[in-house]
């Protein structure tokens, strides 16, 4: 009988696998089961996105683009390709992005195109060219730009949906300034940016580090970037923003007449984070062994309403429902109410799976108390409240709910730094899932093979230096023996 | 001297082509001095689109997806490359779209693919074969899903910014049904999305014409395409929508099971309408000898503050303005304080060649006052008004400004269409920038020879037959004398 509160189907929607215990089944299954991607596409590392998650990363993209946007970054819109002689021209970049570029050489029934065409894995050595057109003077200063768009990059590690694919989702903002002191700024808001969208908004704790010379963005001064705690205990990069200094300026004469009328290089930075990869890494630190649990202010659904009811108290209680639908939605929240077929209890599965927020159910006996039941996902937390108060309370849990999901989320982070001064005491911590705080040579390209051999007898790697907390340098470094300049973080990553 | 009501410089920034008389040249001027689009990038028909076009595109494109959402539309996204193998499946599609797809055989140094990978020209058959995962028995339908994205094809005719790219931005919307009828609803539905985000909110009257056979969307049953009309009297396509009938159901087994537990093919609709293209339509038809003028609801700002001020009253001026600012911001509306170095003067030319709908003028005068003189781009009237009534004025100003420019596009359609029943008179018609209405033999496959020869003797093209106005036929066909089936309609074209 549809609607009414029966449990005999209730198995039927149950997920219930060990998040802690056997991430990569949950991640796989979660991506499968609460259709956020089908990896039957039929191209290694290409995978259709479908509504679920579409519709969040919608939202991820605004609340990004109202970032950029408040701090007076336009948006803009490139090609999706790049000539081949502009992405050959600065030689450090061509070398780390050329191997992993699909390109095209090829029309129609094999005419052959004039110059071969590559799809961008990022697009410095589209917009540079342009903005070397584009600049002029000092007034022109500074470009503040960005856009929305896919990348390609033919990655060599497996590929998993959202986390890791060959086309990829994210915003890239491209900054020119006239001094070098602007651009470092211009790092800082990017690190604004992303504590701002990822940590409030979205609820995940990062650790912000300076990669080291042999990890930094091809091409770039410096390398800065956000690396947050995946439930297996690996870190996974999240957004980096990039001091390029004057070398791209140099390679694509991003120039500009200073106010002495002199012709000099400008200093860049490019910024980009990948909402796709932030949205894999969202549902893998917010799920729980029931499945997604999405935080309020990016779940497609902030409610979803179940109704309760048999044969005779049908029209009552969709009436009912209906008349909560249109209150919740002129108060702007994302509400569906559920009226298939199924069962109630197949629902509750159903949707706590998918991981909306909040649940409200109603029935023949909450219309007569003129109430309603109200589900939290975050603590499966049922209560009765009044229908009067409905709109309100929704709202006030809806901040509760994304205030929990971040404070389970950072309480992941508490004691999961542990010093380290040996390849033996590295490798104890990272078994326990832990990142190892230790001395090190040098961030320079000097200490390239200190941070091999510790790959190799520990399977971490270095990920830089800290540049949210201040650490002092003591001690020698755990490989070489040489006084330590600095103190770096080893995990494994991504 | 900043900020002064000087009219020293402003012939600087003065926009002044005539649209109807030299329209190509004011497309691609105003292209580059509103800062649209950028033509120097350096590959055949790929231009940046640079932020004052891609603001109003990304508003465009939120008005697309309202349309879509509240019927019920979801969005996914699909990865940009398609699979050969998929590609190829439905034979009349192939034979459509193979001569214009990019295709990517090669990775990185030289890597050859395992299977050669093509740039979405459209994507049904990157798609469907998902569909047919998905869909399994009746209760799964209707699938109502659509994607944003942008699309890749070799064009041979000549490039335009927005026009006509080999990459452009559109929404794709890709249907199954269990009926034929179902599907032919979703048609309607799509013409009807259409009018309202076209017509309503961008202005743009179109007329809806059901296509030839030859004419059509390659694999499906039947196209219906809305034109509209440019400056230069040539009609352009703007969002066509296909019923697709079983045709790519049976290519790419699109089957459910029917309620008699039996399987059955699907029947399909895709509608695709392309954001850029209708932008270029947009700023074509609304613009003037002036520069653009731009709908109040898709405008980037939709004011444009020009402080008036003098060194002594600087300070007094900004403060005002920024209290406006805050109010307009509060209240929803997109606005923007020009505070550079250039005069009053220059600003007015510079904001009216952009297309900025209202600017607001505030000066010392204007303060004691308590008013501020309003302009609206539209009409190029000035007038003073009350502080306090600025916030209301400026949304009945844009409602006024935006019906004034549909009202204005809408005139050009009448006696547009005019009768004519010879090569002769149908030369004569589009020779005047008119639309022949003909009587014609047949919209079937044995029509064609007749439209190859009116394109031969006319330089006009059957667009197909109105479906949204009743045609009698009558008479003969002006080709082939035979009896007249069907009245269709011959225009220049896009």
């Amino acid at each position: 009988m549809n609607g009414s509160r029966s449990n005999k189907d209730k198995k039927q929607a149950i997920f219930d696998i060990s998040k802690e215990e056997n991430f990569p089944d949950w991640y796989g299954e979660i991506c499968k089961v609460a259709e956020l991607a089908d990896i039957r596409y039929g191209v290694k590392g290409f995978t259709p996105f479908l509504p679920w998650s579409v519709m969040s990363m919608n939202l991820m993209f605004a609340y990004l683009e109202d970032a950029f946007q408040s701090r007076d970054h336009l948006p803009m819109l490139f090609p999706t390709v790049i000539p081949e002689s502009n992405l050959i021209k600065e030689a450090n970049h061509v070398e780390g992005f050329t191997p992993q570029v699909f390109w095209i050489k090829e029309i129609g029934d094999g005419e052959k195109l004039e110059e071969p065409l590559a799809l961008r894995p990022t697009s410095e050595t589209a917009i540079y060219p342009m903005y070397s057109l584009w600049l002029r003077s000092w007034r022109d200063l500074p470009f503040k730009l960005y856009q929305r768009c896919s990348v390609f990059r033919s990655e060599i590690k497996s590929t998993r949906p959202f986390l890791r694919g060959r086309e990829f989702l994210w915003i890239e903002s491209h900054n020119v300034f006239a001094t070098h002191e602007e651009a470092l700024a211009q790092v800082q808001e990017d690190i604004e940016i992303t504590k701002e969208v990822v940590t409030e908004h979205f609820g995940i704790p990062v650790m912000v580090f300076r990669r080291t010379q042999w990890d930094k963005f091809p091409g770039g001064f410096n390398t800065y970037a956000a690396d947050t705690l995946m439930p297996d205990g690996k870190v996974i990069q999240l957004p980096s923003t990039h001091d390029l200094g004057d070398n791209f300026a140099k390679a694509f004469d991003v120039t500009y007449l200073n106010e002495n009328n002199e012709t000099v290089n400008a200093w860049q930075t490019c910024y980009g984070p990948a909402i796709s990869r932030i949205y894999g890494a969202m549902i893998s630190i917010h799920g729980d062994d029931k499945g997604l649990r999405i935080p309020f202010k990016i779940a497609p659904y902030q409610v979803v309403i179940v109704p309760i009811y048999k044969e005779q108290t049908e029209k009552e209680v969709l009436d009912y429902c209906n008349d909560i639908v249109k209150t919740l939605r002129k108060a702007g929240i994302r509400v569906h109410l559920d009226k298939r077929e199924q069962t109630p209890g197949w629902k509750y599965n159903y949707w706590e799976m998918k991981g909306v927020p909040i649940r409200v159910e109603a029935g023949p006996r909450d219309i007569k108390e003129k109430k309603v039941v109200l589900m939290r996902r975050d603590t499966m937390k049922r209560e009765p409240i009044e229908l009067s108060a409905l709109k309100k309370t929704i709202n006030t849990l809806g901040e509760e709910i994304d205030a929990n999901l971040r404070a389970i989320a950072e309480s992941k982070f508490e004691g999961l730094i542990v010093d380290a001064d040996s390849m033996g005491t590295i490798e104890d911590a990272l078994e326990k899932g832990k990142i190892a705080r230790i001395p090190f040579c040098t961030t320079e390209m000097d200490g390239l093979p200190c941070d091999e051999a510790i790959k190799e007898k520990t399977g971490g790697e270095v990920r830089g230096t800290r540049s949210d907390v201040e650490d002092v340098a003591t001690g020698v470094c755990v490989n070489c023996g040489k006084v330590a300049t600095e103190i770096v973080y080893v995990a494994r990553s991504y």
